[in-house]
């Protein structure tokens, strides 16, 4: 008999996530006699908790083809941990619960490191209180920082926006540094690792001489040496772009901004060293300055994904349900790049023991000696991943995203309480 | 016999300046009988003050074709105002000086209001002093604020980039409203006037039903009101996006951010009200937030200029070489709107005497009665101008956009102080 599945969307969205669905959705649809329904958790996690599940079978084919070019979380996502299974007892007790209620025989994970965990934790209760659910995590994450993936999918298309608004910016600059601003400040994300900051760096190329400085979160700010760059940059070409990462910390640890919030996760919420680093170039060596904070932009900006990203994404997402087809349980689909040059990839797969809780750095191979920028080997890593333009379709002058009717399914359990 | 031309960039640049300059050298490059070299000052009219000309003539028909693509200021642009002909009496006989040893009867002007006033000025310096140039202004700025034009190019460009980057951003807050930011503020540029404030207004359509409010630097802060209407639209949606205008002003008629820095105009530097806006809606109301700042982002945001905009810099350049040849003086090339459904437009042109030194503010009937949003007559205008995906030619994922060889061309007169 055919099990349904649930899935669901964590943490952060990105250009691309919706791609995963999309592949996730297509390709179970196409095995109608192993897979029923698949159930999406509306608002993620917490939709699977609070039985909140969205049938996405009342979605024709063309709104399901549609995730492929729409960002965001369709779905609906959320950032809700779940803990160990001691401390989260009652929530994968619960989840339990609605997948028998359901008659769930797949759960797809679609997220980074944290909803990683979390779908190892899934995949252990299923073995241990005897009820068959295969849990598959499908990667996700803007930071890259996911381990054994070549790449995680919604990182190739933040890069691509932000190698592009770095070249452009920096054309921009040059053209007027003979009377207006000499120093560009461009805030980009990346809690912990440098990843997408390192993106900034493909601005410049054989044919685009840019002088980009960047500051890794991986690399401690020295200031002195940091102004130094500047100023040998802007006695060079009249002008330099920084790129400096939300996760930039100064030598105490702390980040160069904290806006002194946090997110559900408990994690600082950032923002605001774009300005911090223009104002002290500012005082200390006087050049006129502009700085830009790209925040939800970079990571929403389908309009200019990454053809390689999308493909990948939807791939991952494909993977996941071949994967559970073939039988196999707590495993994520993972990118394996073949070469470099050209670029081949293939896809992989890889036990969520191994992938739950490791973080992925930037090498330090791959940030230059001095620490302000990339390697050959990152570019060589970093430049096939922003391969590819693929364009939404477009109305009105807008990119035509789909929004999907999300309609509930009828309850069968009692209410449960976040 | 043929006369030479002078071309110049000047203020800031835009995505689509170097598609007036591709207009203006293509069109002259085909009337050589009439026109002898087209000669770009370097850095704009510092260029041409300090006989630092740009010989176009050394580049090929590819490279000026690649303008046509290329954001920025291509022969690089300058803040650098002329005052009125007794003031810069000095400024103002130079450049009759460097256009006599150069042999120049034409002089293209490419910028925004104050440029507009600098051409209408050496217009009148050619009667006076009885040599003869033409001088012709080129429309350009993203603040849309020219008169008598029905839009001004540059600014098609950056309001289809903010459609794009409130709808992009808004579906990523709404995926993630649940758990995590509700209120996503978005400051974008308009220093005087709320035409690309008025933009972000345009990602909500018949099938996006997208909670927008927008702060205009035409309507007086009313932070009361403005806290209430956020909360109504949270209410409602469980988000909302903010568009925050870097000009919007306090009662008190100061910025709501200003940096306390000046430009080479003596305009205060603006930026951060985005950061302020988003803090007030947190102490007021404890929604989380997130907030972006575009910056030179917006207004270099080539990859997806609009289709209309770059054809309409195209012609405004094109046309201003033929008013050119037609013996027309101290006049403005315009777009003027044949109709809006379906959309057509022409080129027409107008007096310089009637467009230096007046801005064109938002008319109130654009904006709704509460203040936040556009009207139907604003959308009617706005629309046709960011309809069209004008793409430029990609190279290892990014843009390949043109530098120029910039050759100067030997000087004839002695050095000149600025």
């Amino acid at each position: 008999m055919a099990k349904n599945a649930v899935y669901a969307q964590s943490g952060g969205v990105t250009a691309v996530i919706n791609a995963s669905a999309c592949g996730v959705i297509e390709t179970a649809r196409r095995h109608g006699d192993k897979i029923g329904t698949v159930y999406a958790g509306r608002n993620g996690i917490i939709g699977a908790l609070t039985e909140e599940l969205i049938d996405t079978s009342a979605e024709s084919d063309a709104a399901i083809a549609a995730l492929r070019h729409t960002p965001s979380g369709a779905f609906g996502s959320c950032r809700f941990k779940l803990k160990d299974l001691e401390t989260s007892k009652r929530e994968y007790d619960r989840l339990i619960e609605v997948f028998k209620a359901h008659d769930i025989g797949y759960f797809f994970y679609n997220g980074g490191g944290d909803s990683a965990d979390t779908c190892f934790k899934v995949s252990q209760l299923s073995e241990k209180t005897g009820y068959p659910v295969q849990a598959i995590h499908v990667p996700k994450t803007i930071d890259n920082d996911l381990p054994i993936t070549d790449t995680c999918p919604g990182f190739g298309s933040v890069a691509k926006y932000v190698a592009i608004s770095t070249r452009e910016a920096s054309y921009d600059v040059r053209s007027m540094s003979k009377t207006s601003t000499k120093v560009m400040v461009i805030e980009v994300m990346g809690r912990h690792a440098g990843w997408i900051a390192a993106a900034g760096a493909l601005a410049a190329d054989a044919e685009n001489d840019i002088p980009v400085l960047i500051l890794f979160p991986e690399i401690k700010f020295d200031q002195e040496k940091f102004l130094a760059e500047v100023k040998a940059k802007v006695d060079k070409y009249d002008y330099c772009t920084v790129i400096v990462s939300e996760g930039a910390k100064n030598p105490d640890g702390k980040f160069l901004a904290e806006q002194g919030t946090t997110d559900a996760f408990g994690h600082a919420q950032l923002g605001g060293a774009a300005p911090v680093v223009a104002d002290m170039v500012r005082k200390a060596l006087g050049y006129k300055f502009h700085w830009a904070v790209a925040d939800y932009l970079q990571r929403s900006a389908r309009h200019i994904a990454s053809g390689t990203d999308v493909a990948q994404a939807y791939a991952v997402g494909q993977a996941a349900v071949e994967l559970a087809l073939k039988g196999e349980n707590s495993v994520m689909p993972t990118i394996v790049r073949a070469s470099d040059h050209p670029y081949k990839w293939e896809i992989g797969h890889a036990p969520l023991s191994k992938v739950a809780n490791v973080e992925k750095f930037m090498p330090r191979e791959f940030i230059s000696a001095d620490g302000f920028g990339i390697t050959e080997a990152c570019r060589t890593y970093l430049s096939p991943l922003i391969q590819g333009e693929d364009y939404p379709p477009y109305h009105n002058g807008l990119p035509r995203y789909v929004t999907l009717k999300n309609q509930l399914v009828a309850k069968r359990l009692p209410e449960f309480k976040l």
